[in-house]
């Protein structure tokens, strides 16, 4: 069920059972399930743009599972000659490189590298531009569930620059798949009408007293630092105020991808309260990033996994 | 004795006997004793700061104790992003890192992490600002003790930015407590009268004849390129010419934390001539580094260490 | 007979016997071949120029031999501060890092590292300036050797700026004296006499009907950035166009070290087509760095290798 992932590319790709099979397989790590490697597998972590929670938790997840990690910094690469990434990844699968995580600023940049048919290395996309970041999702998923245990019914508010956010795209699919009901909040210049097919888009002080997460999205300050943003503006309008917060229910949580803007999309002292899960939802991420690891191995043969 | 710190951010928290207690282990260690890890330790070097030495020293007793490390790049973390070394450890913390080994431009920029409570990671302060720098002032009282086997009634002088120099202040107040004499040097404009109650601001060639020990600080161009400051006048005026080396006496030391600025702060050949440490500072300072780590294990009952 | 290393440094110093048991030994690596250290052996990769072909692949015979790599980013280091290859190597020598891989822009850096006598580290070149690249040199008559399996009398024609090549160099050198017969090609500005006594300077399309292997050489868009250089018009005269590769003979092979300007040096297509050993040269050159380090490690008395 779980090993049909070639490369972990994007949520379209991932149907409700295989979602909750890494589930299931990632709380098994996180209550200290170990993989054995009969063989060595080397991965090399390529990323394109900052990250410190995605590219840090792949590195842990990858450290506990046994791979050997084999150094490869973009920035000091023949990248910055004009290599393209398609030529980058053909010279580490040449190299002998099993498995490639990639974060990349292009939308769907791993299309012609899994189509092209000429890389024999495993691809897990960790982030594409404005379009997916499934480990982000299916953390999510596997932090909802350890609150709710199941999803059917549950209302969830995502809130933000909807129409550039890959979380906001991989998370809405799936939770509507999975029969969440998905609402959409924010500037509305940010929102896109591709958006609703997901979900409703709606006004985030109507629908907090009902829903039961509220899914903020990080504000990007480097997108619209020439457009007049006011970071006190947005949290009055859109943020998680103390007096919005007043309105959830008391059994509903706060979730952020992270890293927060405190004081813009929530009051700072809301980040490590009593309904945030932002620091469970980043422990959650090793384990489910060591669940997608598997399944690609799995798929791929590699690691010599009985 | 060596089980005091749960996280070791700077000198006046350690006491004289903690001080040889980490000096006699760090001997064991260069004589080839090992650590035996029951439990896996994951450590993130978190350098905001350019580093060589101090950076790739704690990569080594890292190493060589056998530790986890993950690969943690601040350049291409979400520091760039805008994101709070707070928050940058609170993330750290959640994936699981037990130790971050932290250099940061801010004085004491480790006060609000340790006093917050709630990061659960160990923290070694690897130099802050123009603060503290621990791990080098017990690689060099390891290396005066190697060289005099006692502390009490050395004199030692401590030559160049004394106001802005974490050596310096390090040095200079565990080197009194320990009963050396200390003495200060260098222009008058880079002395800061709080340095006056850890010892005696004089002319460096009235000094050196009755040393032991001569200190040099680096000049840091990069504080100085602005004020007209000029490295021959430098050299020739507070550096340790070959006309004041001869000044000392036949068993006194020249020590530097390197990175040296040859024909600056000491003339090009006597970095590596009889009467230099620098060489053995810096050997001293790997396994310096696995006392400290040891220490910071035992302290937070990390790796299963019997 | 492979071991007469002590540093690595240029293919002047490899004599016919050593490079052809180096291939054989790397042959050895591609199938199988495994080495047991008995001792950690630590070694620091310091790369002063962007890489991604020659830096990974030695980061992967490194990880395959089980040496223990040591982190160190030279964008992060001391050197930013103004400190010297010499002092920076010297550090990491204190440190206890038994050999270093560097590559650096400057010409024949190596040789006052190595004539110095005071750095115990050993040194393996991984390109210097328009100077040597020894392993690329080796990969590449490892990839001639498997295709022909002999190198007398073979035809060999180099294209590109060779003037300014350490491919060129390298490979010119060592090829003329295993009894190939060498040509240039390429702009004549781009030329320098230097070269007459390794080969003889042609036209490209007088030669190539003639030739066993077309050596392509990367065109450094960096260099010529200012001149009024253009890729087509390269590509037209210069390039391997499908006109031009429609005149090799079948069982001629085309080489490039890369990374390619894809329809610059030669059409997008041949790039990984019948005749390329694009993939090969960059599959082979682990198992050739692996042959390489052992090299060195044996003439250091290294690793406790029996």
């Amino acid at each position: 069920m779980m090993t049909k992932q070639r490369n972990f590319t994007n949520m379209l790709d991932v149907d409700q059972d295989e979602a909750l099979a890494l589930i299931q397989r990632a709380e098994e790590y996180k209550h200290g399930a170990q993989l054995r490697l009969a063989e060595p597998v080397y991965v090399v972590n390529a990323f394109f743009e900052n990250s410190t929670r995605t590219h840090t938790s792949f590195e842990m997840a990858e450290t506990k599972l046994g791979l050997t990690q084999i150094a490869f910094n973009p920035a000091a690469s023949s990248v910055s000659k004009g290599e393209s990434l398609h030529d980058t990844l053909l010279t580490l699968d040449a190299l002998g490189v099993d498995l490639a995580v990639v974060r990349h600023p292009e939308d769907r940049y791993y299309e012609p590298l899994v189509e092209g048919g000429d890389l024999g290395l495993a691809l897990i996309n960790a982030g594409d531009g404005s379009g997916e970041h499934p480990s982000q999702s299916l953390l999510d998923l596997m932090t909802i569930s350890e609150e709710f245990g199941h999803f059917a019914g549950l209302r969830i508010v995502i809130c933000g620059d909807i129409a550039h956010s890959r979380v906001a795209r991989s998370n809405a699919e799936i939770l509507q798949r999975l029969g969440a009901h998905v609402f959409f909040a924010g500037p509305e210049d940010w929102y896109s009408h591709d958006f609703d097919r997901l979900g409703t888009y709606t006004d985030l002080d109507a629908v907090l007293p009902t829903v039961d997460v509220v899914m903020l999205l990080r504000v990007q300050h480097e997108r619209h630092a020439t457009t007049g943003f006011s970071a006190d503006a947005y949290h009055e309008h859109y943020g998680l105020t103390h007096g919005r917060a007043a309105l959830m229910q008391q059994r509903a949580i706060i979730m952020h991808p992270g890293p927060v803007n405190r004081g813009v999309e929530l009051a700072s002292d809301l980040v490590q309260g009593r309904q945030s899960r932002y620091v469970q939802q980043m422990r959650n991420g090793v384990f489910m990033r060591m669940a997608m690891i598997e399944s690609v191995l799995r798929a791929n043969q590699l690691g010599g996994i009985e």
